[in-house]
């Protein structure tokens, strides 16, 4: 299976000026300085760059991370990639790993859990609201390197489990409420990571998990500070994002109570 | 190839005490109350534990991270997980990839490419150091699951490239000496990482990459804050680590000035 | 000498709402939900309440840290409470201190720095530019507690000083050109503070006050972290400020070289 | 009253030494390279440098932070400069103020609060525990510029109280128990700020503060990121303080429900 980022464009000034495009999409490109044909675009073979309107574009691939954060439609906050990297590598989640995730929301996760698992690996999500539906799928698609990914638009709940799951990841306002099908879910020795905007949220889940037979392997929070771009005046980007979520990362232990 | 890590286990007991034990090494296991034997340890299936001196110790599953962080031989600085993960979804570091480091230094960067590339990619590391060359050779050998990475303990200048990577990786003192290089090596649009621990070799990489012919991405420090696993006193943990170093992301471009 | 800020009043409503209003100024005040006549205002006592359109509001004294923040009229990026209350500490300004400022800018701090010194302390602050002249004043005047504060709308290469002063803060594009000034102005052992907002600027301050007989006391930078008021769902807030500046602190040797 | 502190001198060798020594003690001072005479070093003018053992040693005044930071005798977690000069703004505490504050701790808040009100405030301090007593007079001995600060050794429950203070600080583990009493001492609109090392209490004080009638002003963390002292190779510290407490300031209403 071909991957679908491949169609897609970074544009960009050096300046402020960075937008993804999509080549499928035959419409004409808007830039600050003017319109480019979207065959014209085609053309321009990446790494190369063209003058519009007196300024100077570069032409640049579509890497995942730059679709999600420049281009993915959005009807929830997302996971950002200093998040997404550290959850990648605190879940062990490799070529060929069965991967759960629930709730979906917009799939940005998604797509990335998608690609690391590759062509042998699995990615189930899990999202019960239902207007979430068409932009999950849109993304999905759009981001499709491996057949890989089932998506169920219906709550964790209603399915039954065996203990297959390397990981599972929950992005959801009452994580409690689902462990014991993440129980059933994982292997044991699994790996299970939850993201919580609140410390309210992740007190109690602390004592759930403790509760529930879950070994805590750590809680942490992940920053990224940005830099200006200049040799001569080097210094942080003024504003930086204060707060995403508490990560909270545990193992399953065999006979935890459920 | 089968995951070496497999015949690896972390034992914990929940609270202070966290190892990395090898069951390919068939001494007995020393713990704070005690020892046990190898072949026991064996028999103990991940996810579940056992009582030693009146303590209960938890045998997990060890994940590359965990090898990385508390096994790892080490004679460098390395990169942490939260650096790593945000280079591969920077450097868009997925199965298939075929991605170039310099210098190795330990290799837990190395080991961490090598899985997430997979048995269709490639990961091509070069150090010019000789007196990492044991350690990395055991690390890489400790963590193997695919045949694909090649270890070169040469500096990167003694090579010629065709632009064949996808992305290049420097964890280097002086990389301004070795970009012409890692611009042959690199296919148009492609993307180069670099960690840097001090801001003068920022500024100075910056006018470089300018110079060169290159894109600047972004210029970013990943933090990660530490919570106490402690659901009724919920609090960061007293020290973090205050700098490991600058990460730097650009594009390379058609006809870049070498 | 009578404190202006007496006249002054926070109004708030505990959500979104908070200002800062002149009880000097006699026109009504306008709120979200309608206005208050000012002589009503000067009526309620501050730690009341009033009720407008449905809505509580409540009154309270205005600290000089929130006339700075909300309230000076600014031409500048000022020095924000958390780097100011540093400053004070680290250049050991106590009531009775004799310190110098260079530039003004918007007189932020140097309205921190006339309370701190009180009735007995002096501050000379130092600004070359004219057009921030009258802002200048009327903050200085606003804030007013104690007649020790003179503001020089000259720069300080134009002054003969002898070393009387206990402290100098220094918060200009181009510290390196004054420092023979503050040489002369410093008592032995006496303390200088800089903001620097770029790394160039601080690598070179570092290189010019090592060559002038300056010690370097610490490099710091100052972060605040703001948390949302809600006590069910207690998280940081989704934005903070990423970078105001670099903060150094040296001590005046005798004999330094200028 | 003499500042006591004018006793006291840093040496420091501008590398790793730096050291705070009193000239009321007579015993010679141990450098790393030998031994200086008390009335020698007592000879050496502040801001001049003397050679031991082949090496330099500066000789610097000792600020109350420094004192606080590398000499006072301490059986407690102390109050950082970071947060008490932020502490200092918050609660708009300048010449003149009467300001309370319980626990004492070890005393280091309590100095800079008695230095910053001046000759005509007051600091009244309570600590219940009477294991600190000893530390805490020594303390408050030793940084004395005023005498305008009371030391009670009992809890503040103990006491009877007009409103007469302009802000109080609480450094305790339970501080709702006490919050009855902190609102008969305050001003109408007088300023409370709390320190607290968990998320759990810091809830709860939200909580009883709303219920209270107080008005909450905002909650803070405050961070401090040391830079190493390199011009040609400028980069932060390795390790820095993950976390000290979090800040919680409130204002007084009237009529406030205790």
């Amino acid at each position: 299976m071909e991957n679908r980022l491949n169609r897609f464009r970074i544009i960009a000034d050096g300046k402020k000026f960075k937008k993804v495009f999509d080549l499928n999409d035959p419409k004409p490109k808007g830039l600050p300085n003017g319109m480019i044909k979207n065959d014209e675009l085609e053309q321009i073979e990446v790494g190369n760059s063209f003058n519009l309107g007196g300024k100077r574009f570069f032409v640049l691939p579509c890497s995942l991370q730059e679709y999600i954060m420049e281009y993915m439609h959005r009807k929830t906050q997302i996971i950002y990639p200093k998040e997404a990297g550290y959850i990648l590598l605190n879940l062990d989640i490799f070529p060929g790993k069965k991967v759960g995730e629930a709730g979906t929301g917009s799939g940005a996760l998604t797509t990335i859990l998608s690609r690391a698992v590759g062509e042998k690996g699995e990615v189930h999500t899990f999202e019960r609201r239902s207007d979430f539906a068409e932009i999950i799928q849109r993304n999905l698609e759009a981001c499709r390197e491996y057949d890989n990914t089932v998506y169920y638009n219906k709550p964790l709940q209603e399915f039954e489990f065996s203990p297959e799951f390397d990981a599972f990841f929950l992005d959801m306002k009452y994580p409690w409420e689902v462990l014991f099908k993440v129980d059933a879910a994982l292997k044991p020795g699994g790996r299970l990571g939850l993201l919580l905007p609140t410390t309210n949220q992740v007190t109690r889940i602390i004592s759930t998990l403790q509760a529930s037979g879950y070994f805590i392997n750590e809680i942490s929070e992940i920053f990224r500070r940005g830099y200006k771009l200049n040799a001569e005046r080097f210094r942080p980007e003024d504003v930086m994002t204060g707060h995403t979520g508490y990560l909270v990362f545990a193992s399953k232990l065999i006979n935890s109570k459920e």
